[in-house]
């Protein structure tokens, strides 16, 4: 089975933005063994749109449209399609509730364009808008498969993952299992080495890294038509794996770093609070962006400045003369007094430099972890990191993270 | 004159990179006055990319093709391009020559396949590529100006700007230059209802309304061939969108809500702080993402439980026992104790219910934003907010900077 992606929209041929979607939906086709052969990108042009579906629909067996569901003058993606399979536009009750009450919710007046929003395809399987207003739908034509799905990565991806990827595993034959291991501080090409000649013996399942965002995924993907069959195929190739490289993984699925952190804090019932200098409130956001983080964290506190480190976290002035704010001293003190500060079991502090300019006559990327609670010391891990300003946040944010979730397996085995 | 973007490349179809080049090369094309109808994408597959050239020659007067122009066995854009306008592959001495100081230089050996980047297509004007290896070419067939470039960036935007641009500029007369407007707090649909009749009037210069992250954007686009002209137009045409919707404008070009409130506090001279509950520090991480806010942050404090509303920021019990958390005299009480707490000259306060559960009996989406230090009194913005967890956050967050900007604006009136 193959696919052709049509992404609509002029702000793409103008350059304003990238076409993501296309990359998006190529990788997640893969995966589940629907290959893509090619890629188009018009813009809110009703005949060149047309003209595009016309020349896809004849090579490939889906066609999946993305944008131009919008409410504006120059979304046509629906009108369009519909002329296409000679279908009418009607208005999906359910979908025009939500628009609504979406309105109703803002206490913003709905403007009549708004009601277009509700229209979809005669016939057509209605593919629900978690994260905005415009319904996909997904109908079968004389000649393909049409999909179509609105323009945002916001709200295309969880309909993706929502609502069209089940319905197309049922199509497919085969079933395909995948499975997810995560790593942090390994880099991807260490990785790879590290398991060349499994990678290369790889058939079923096989094994695809992936790296991003400083973090490395192995993608473990069988084929297979008996679901327990697969899952003990997995676990072998998995033991294999680990046994090379297990002291870099942290976990499976989508589930970042940040995320696995804040289920195993819960797990083990310990709360948490940060003192932020250069990450500036960073990991406390991260934490927070999950559900029932106040089991875990009560607060935190940003010191940027020396006086506040000083006045607010008690870090000795001598401490400050001595070795500076970016420090193994410093880090220390604010892990520790943040933790008593907010009376939480475990404190983590970050300072460093986020540059462009050093700092102390420290290089960017200079920076220190520390974290308090599980010994009587309190430990600090030294990072000297690369990258732009942002970038070496981020990462001291991973790295944190990752030790963290070291400490709390150590201290796991110890209860 | 138009152009249609061919990308070659298997793994752009299996999502492992996404085309940036098309993007690129789309915005460079536009304010060289040449508009581009459409990309497309394939695989390194001889049969797919004739057909694509094949079909895009007959569209536009110019086909630009990127990648496929290295030494192995799949890349073909060459060969598929030769047999398309009839014409044989000549070695070209000055790509060659290049390609043998390069393995000189690194000392090492030459593979015979590396000779095959020498390779160009007889009568074709040679682009020469100023970073890498494989070389471009520009010809006229008898259907469209063709053009090859480099796959990878880095090799292909050097090209473009030193090698192809000015060959294309000699061709064409006038140039684009174009102007964007920033909105928030106003939908855009209802954006494009109160311009209707501007936009339907539209010719040149042309208003493109974008919507992104709760933002809209106005893109205002002037073909011309003198600029003092072009802005004169654009100001005109500004004038008469801003006598409308400029309650709602916040800044011009690529500059978002928080870089925005940055450059203007850091103008202003104002320092601020931040005391933040279910935002939990996005506030204070976003307003330092941008280099030198040392200058005007100190520090914030996530009080993320009620009790370090209490006990760090003196908001009183019997505010909590009144009114909740989630309220406006809470709002009231953290943004003015936080400015005092940090002695700084603004504070901005936010409580609120992120989700997905309710809070106090309050549902998702309900916030406050308090902002203190303009006035006597303290003030605070109800909002109701909709979207998942990390949505309403963002939200809150955005809202934020566009309240304290307008404050700033009525601030440095009055000064």
């Amino acid at each position: 089975m193959n696919a052709e992606i049509i992404a609509v929209g002029s702000e793409l041929l103008l350059g304003q933005i990238t076409n993501t979607n296309a990359q998006y939906l190529s990788k997640q086709l893969a995966e589940i063994g629907i290959d893509v052969y090619v890629h188009t990108v018009v813009g809110d042009n009703e005949k060149r749109l047309a003209n595009s579906l016309e020349l896809a629909a004849e090579r490939a067996d889906i066609v999946i449209l993305t944008g131009g569901l919008g409410p504006t003058k120059d979304d046509l993606t629906k009108e369009t399609a519909a002329a296409f399979c000679g279908r009418t536009l009607v208005h999906d009750e359910k979908a025009l509730q939500s628009i609504t009450d979406f309105f109703e919710k803002r206490k913003r007046p709905m403007t009549p364009n708004n009601k277009k929003q509700a229209l979809v395809i005669e016939g057509s399987t209605v593919l629900t808008n978690h994260t905005g207003m415009a319904p996909g739908m997904l109908l079968e034509t004389e000649k393909c498969t049409l999909v179509l799905m609105p323009g945002p990565p916001r709200e295309m991806q969880p309909m993706f993952e929502l609502e069209l990827k089940p319905r197309l595993l049922d199509g497919s034959g085969t079933a395909i299992t995948s499975r997810v291991l995560r790593y942090f501080g390994i880099g991807e090409s260490q990785l790879e080495t590290d398991l060349e000649d499994l990678i290369d013996a790889q058939i079923n399942p096989t094994i695809a890294p992936l790296a991003g965002n400083g973090e490395v995924k192995l993608r473990l993907t069988v084929k297979h038509t008996d679901a327990d069959e697969a899952e003990r195929m997995l676990d072998e190739t998995e033991q294999l794996i680990q046994k090379r490289v297990g002291e870099f993984f942290y976990g499976y699925g989508e589930i970042g770093l940040m995320e696995q952190l804040a289920i195993q804090l819960k797990r083990a019932g310990q709360s948490i609070s940060a003192a932020e200098s250069f990450t500036a409130g960073m990991f406390t956001a991260g934490l927070t962006s999950y559900k029932g983080a106040s089991e875990i964290f009560s607060g935190g506190l940003t010191a940027y400045s020396s006086e506040v480190k000083e006045n607010m976290l008690q870090v000795s002035k001598e401490t400050i003369r001595q070795s500076g704010v970016v420090s193994e001293a410093c880090a220390m003190e604010m892990a520790e007094n943040v933790r008593k500060l907010f009376s939480s079991d475990i404190g983590v502090s970050f300072t460093g430099v986020a540059g462009p300019d050093p700092q102390e006559g420290k290089e960017p990327g200079t920076a220190y972890i520390g974290i308090a609670g599980f010994k009587e010391e309190v430990l600090v891990f030294p990072l000297s990191l690369s990258g732009n300003r942002q970038a070496i946040r981020e990462r001291a944010i991973k790295y944190s993270c990752f030790y963290l979730l070291n400490e709390l397996k150590r201290w796991n085995a110890t209860q």
